[in-house]
């Protein structure tokens, strides 16, 4: 049975969605990340590799083999020429794995697509690639596409660069407005005593152990947005301010993609995706009645599909020649 | 010959200076960086041990025979009584350690000093342990005390949550805004020009790879801080606005401190230490002024010695009972 694989490769995990020709899903995959910048070329294909065995077996509970003829591969990082070389090279070397399943490849090199993460989540958020992702987790990313297939995107520049918005930012401007306040800069807030309770902090001091020494990464950062959130939720004035900066910087970035690649007058479906805007104090409410002021016929979504079935669709798109 | 020792331990160098007990100095000595927290306690220790070596040494060429009676140790990162207690057993090792030269050590328990590196900047840069030292290079830190010994130390949390108006944060600021101007957001800015001419850039997308890819840490990054600055000096206005918001940071933390253990209307040396200063955009005037708007009979001065001969004076002072 002719099948089509979607893949989602992440920092944390690898989805795989495996469909037929009429995007039905017949079978769903997980394995662990698959960045292959951070974790070697090889590690990432085995991840990958895993993801799709996975998705397979589940499929094979219903149809009796597969032949898989188009794959769409998004990536996390995955944007210039000698990353789009790597990932085909792991195609190839997919196609020619041995298994002991019903598998076989069929893959036109045009049936082969290769994107970053964004697309796929615009492509799964709206169901067509046509639209704005507001992507705000650890990190985040907005991104574009319009009918015309001009595409534009923003930020995405990481936890240094950039990433304005994000869980992570929000965790360190929460802790960062904690340690003014602690050391007399700043004014009160009760993230000060947030933080310290959630950390098991005798002293606003070891913040510092914990950040610096632990060997926390931004991750491990980003997941103290919740606090934030929480401290803002519960009126905390100096909280809320670095919600709003974050409401402000995700409003700027999403309006810079409405301005370059669509009418203001124009109907258009901006999807949220991430974990930011699932907190407790209003962010996504705040950010929506922000763009609706100023592009008043946008519609904002939640996500209709995940990313890896968005990349199934892209897949579906190239085998009928319509990307 | 009765000898002390001032020791200004670094996260780039180590620097030792040898003293009679008239503050003369004798000798001076070199070595790598000797922040145990990051490199190791027995590395630490060798490279402190090195530029005590070093400073031996030269001093022997004007005397026979040192016997040290008081020390210094001004160290990067240390002020938490668990690094007290390293360090001494660190001092503890280098009294045992046999040495070829004509060394002793004759050392009361109250004749060891070990104290934080913004102390014993204080101390150099002004010559006494009395005024505030504004700390600007990598990271940043205010430190104060006044003449009832009380102290006070805002900032200082380091290059995730803190060092506002460092050169680590003055570089980042940079990074972020080029890129705001590159991919729409922000208003355009010689930054991006000038990044990408310095670090050899293609397309400003490459800066990715150089910050995150290459190993690149926080000293690597914060030598970026003079591109900042030359684009200010020649008329930028978004270099200029992330000069300002380094100089109100700065000046904050200089009130702050002020304010906490000074009066308003006192004499106050002020010693300003650190790259930061060194720019050509006018950073230290502006900084100088705001301050001086703020407490008229403030003095902002450059450092008169440097924190190695501090951290000799500071021993110095424990030797007379005087600390």
């Amino acid at each position: 049975m002719n099948c089509i694989l979607g893949i989602d490769g992440g920092g944390s995990k690898t989805i795989c969605i495996i469909m037929d020709d009429a995007a039905k899903i017949l079978g769903r995959g997980e394995a662990g990340a698959s960045n292959y910048q951070s974790m070697g070329i090889e590690a990432a294909q085995s991840q990958i590799q895993s993801a799709i065995h996975q998705a397979t077996i589940t499929a094979l509970n219903h149809i009796n083999n597969i032949n898989i003829i188009a794959i769409c591969l998004g990536l996390a990082g995955v944007s210039r020429p000698e990353d789009m070389e790597v990932i085909k090279a792991i195609v190839s070397k997919l196609q020619n794995s041995k298994d002991i399943l019903p598998i076989t490849w069929e893959l036109q090199p045009s049936h082969i697509v290769i994107c970053h993460d964004a697309l796929i989540a615009l492509m799964g958020g709206v169901g067509d690639a046509v639209g704005i992702v507001v992507a705000a987790g650890t990190g985040s990313i907005v991104f574009g596409r319009n009918h015309q297939r001009e595409t534009k995107r923003v930020g995405g520049w990481g936890y240094i660069l950039g990433d304005e918005g994000s869980g992570y930012k929000i965790a360190v401007a929460g802790m960062q407005a904690a340690l003014k306040a602690y050391d007399g800069r700043g004014k009160p807030t009760s993230l000060v005593e947030n933080l310290q309770q959630h950390l098991g902090l005798e002293r606003m001091e070891n913040l510092i152990e914990v950040i610096y020494r632990k060997g926390w990464g931004v991750k491990e950062i980003a997941a103290l947005a919740p606090i934030v959130d929480q401290a803002a939720s519960e009126g905390d004035k100096i909280a809320n301010s670095i919600i709003d900066e974050a409401i402000k910087e995700l409003v700027i970035a999403t309006s810079t993609v409405m301005d370059h690649i669509f009418d203001s007058n124009q109907v258009v479906e901006i999807v949220s995706t991430g974990s930011i805007w699932l907190g407790k104090c209003g962010l996504r409410e705040r950010f929506v009645n922000s763009i609706i002021d100023q592009y008043p016929l946008v519609n904002v979504i939640y996500p209709r599909y995940e990313p890896a079935y968005g990349a199934g669709l892209l897949a579906l798109k190239a085998l009928s020649g319509n990307w």
